[in-house]
């Protein structure tokens, strides 16, 4: 056995599997376009077929990224709650409750006369937070953060918790929801969070902020209302789990957040990537690359073709498509033989459907020295004459892992 | 999302896989057969080949359609007794314990004389069956229906039953067995039914059917004698559990028992469609455009290649192939661009053999807008060079629900 550790290098174009468009004669968009650098590596590689969580399953991108890390999603997955929570930056850990939250307006008896505080905004928010932070109630500790416009997250974290307590939120306007506890142990949450409301309440409704925006003829956020309670999955880090130095380069927030609940290093970016269409994806690549010197494992998103998909436009995805071989191309200008990479999505978005499928997305593996199979195009058809086969996401990294010869033998 | 909810047709070709055949040059039936329309649909859609059960497991019709149900057998199947009782049309649910019988000739002190009753049929049979109907025996419901010849199923319906008793049928002429249970749980059970054989001597010894055999020199069926106690499987019904209004057009009564027992409707078929090897394929394909006017998902099955497998006829084998193509073309030319289609078979019935092997089936699935594969040609082999890869039989219908934008995202 070679002492050569390989690295990993995982390329998740967001949304890129499609289905037939009528705008490109029946063909998807990687059939239709031209991606040289990405048919190098399926060429000189192998490839196949992969359904992130399973067969004929719609996955979210919380869900997909969870399998292309190696966890099984139908096991781990928790709900929305902590992943929406990770998504703006707060991210818990095993025990600690998540809920989602708004910024209301409030009577002083409490009854909601706006759920969402005229879609109050930063740098707004940001100064309300400040005046709720490092709050202690019956012993646990309470931590906010400030999402997009009126949204908000809440973690709660101490002893005895449990997500199983119902919304405060009433999703209407007038009185309020007491939470309630669904268990009798969930009781005592459903008394934190109680508390928590009034007590946000108290330090919001004469805050400077709101003040202001009266004055200014702006409804007061002065009540913060949670809702959608979940707890954060109980998954081994991936650093520990796979013994890897590892690390994600992302501009989106829910998957940087994904990442970051499981262990993995969040790498800064520079402004040109954006998370958007016309994102730097050269750049992001760059990042990547550069980051590997000292890490052994990078997953990079590309959220662009994700968005093309969404906006129902086959066009443009053909035209981030060929950005994307563009980066691939840089890639492999500058590969570095210990590196194993994979170029792959997390799950389809068909254009015609303009939100995320089923369908098994295609996935090519390269690393110097492997065996080159009958693949030769990256698409959805091409892929599917390689060796790899049709396989789920979570085997990935385990597949990986062998061919950068870090697995243990199991046997004799 | 669309709003646009597709139909899901499957057409399962029973028992057309098959192996090398030396009469065809070591070709298959469908390897050595011209099919055109079958082909349309596996190159402008998606192919693989397909487990039913699983890898090398050698299914029955019984597990296969449950499999392509969406059910697992491995963890649903409780054996041929209800499926039998199904397949003469007597449908029991969850709870109930059905057995399968012989119609036989006892003297007056029970003993056996022929197991048979000298291959009693119908319509003497259904004749009897009647002086049995309406009985209950400490609280049990008993329901019996005749079969082909001396065979029947009686189904046990009521509370506290279970099917771990031993057959009252010795399998031999002379004394009858006395049903036992096997746990403490399942006397009650044995009880009730060594007290309905009883019964059913009673009640058939001197019934004017026996008397008028016995006067024409036949032997009277005075006794009924069970065995191979199974219970109904636990299966959630399949409309509920799809969402889908759901139908069966199949000629077979096995299949048809499959169907309702999973909570299919079944469909009356003309009495062209006789589920032999010459039966009206195009006039059942009709049948069932017809019924999905009104209907979300039908199963179709086609018996004739699984005759002539059994025959080892492949030269009629491949008479069948062509027809079954022709029944393609009127597909095609009738089709509705609002259906995901699938042709496969439940199992393989290689002419070599003359029995069902474990050989994976083709599958092809083809709906507008989907993407189009490198499998051309719709058989063993050509199949394989598809998109679907291999799959297992209880995946069809969760991929074929995404197709038809009728699954739910799992996670955000």
């Amino acid at each position: 056995m070679s002492a050569t550790k390989k690295k990993i290098f995982i390329v998740v174009m967001d949304g890129l599997g499609d289905r037939g468009c009528k705008e490109l004669n029946g063909l998807t968009p990687l059939q239709a376009t031209d991606t040289p650098n990405l048919d190098w590596f399926t060429k000189n590689g192998i490839a196949g077929t992969c359904d992130t969580v399973d067969i004929g399953i719609r996955p979210g991108s919380d869900t997909s990224h969870l399998s292309i890390l190696g966890y099984d999603p139908l096991e781990v997955y928790t709900g929305r709650g902590p992943f929406e929570a990770a998504g703006i930056g707060l991210i818990g850990k095993y025990g600690d409750v998540a809920f989602r939250c708004n910024f209301s307006t409030c009577d002083s008896d409490l009854n909601i006369t706006d759920r969402r505080a005229g879609r109050i905004d930063k740098p707004d928010t940001t100064e309300l937070v400040k005046a709720l932070s490092g709050m202690t109630i019956d012993g646990v500790e309470v931590i906010i953060k400030e999402g997009t416009e009126h949204r908000a997250a809440l973690i709660l974290r101490g002893k005895g918790l449990s997500p199983d307590v119902t919304d405060v939120d009433s999703h209407d306007l007038g009185p309020l929801n007491k939470a309630k506890g669904k268990t009798k142990e969930a009781e005592f949450t459903a008394n934190v969070i109680n508390k928590f409301v009034k007590e946000s309440y108290k330090r919001l409704k004469d805050h400077p902020v709101n003040k202001r925006r009266v004055k200014e003829g702006l409804l007061p956020a002065n009540i913060i209302v949670p809702r959608g309670a979940g707890d954060f999955p109980n998954i081994q880090p991936f650093p520990e789990k796979y013994d890897l130095k590892a690390a994600c380069v992302a501009g989106v927030g829910m998957i940087k957040g994904i990442c970051a609940i499981c262990g993995l290093d969040v790498i800064d970016l520079p402004p040109s990537c954006t998370g958007g269409y016309n994102s730097d994806f050269i750049a992001k690549a760059k990042v990547a690359m550069e980051t590997l010197k000292t890490y052994d494992f990078i997953l990079m998103n590309v959220k662009a073709p994700d968005v093309c998909g969404h906006d129902r436009d086959p066009i443009r995805k053909c035209e981030v498509v060929k950005r994307l071989d563009q980066m691939a191309g840089y890639i492999k200008d500058n590969f570095r033989d210990d590196l194993v990479i994979v170029f792959t999505a997390d799950h389809s978005t068909p254009c015609s459907l303009g939100d995320h499928s089923g369908d098994p997305v295609p996935i090519a593996v390269y690393t110097p020295g492997n065996v080159m199979d009958e693949a030769v195009k990256f698409s959805e058809s091409g892929c599917s004459r390689g060796r790899i086969g049709r396989i789920r996401g979570k085997y990935i990294v385990q597949m990986c892992m062998d061919l950068a010869e870090r697995t243990e033998k199991f046997g004799a």
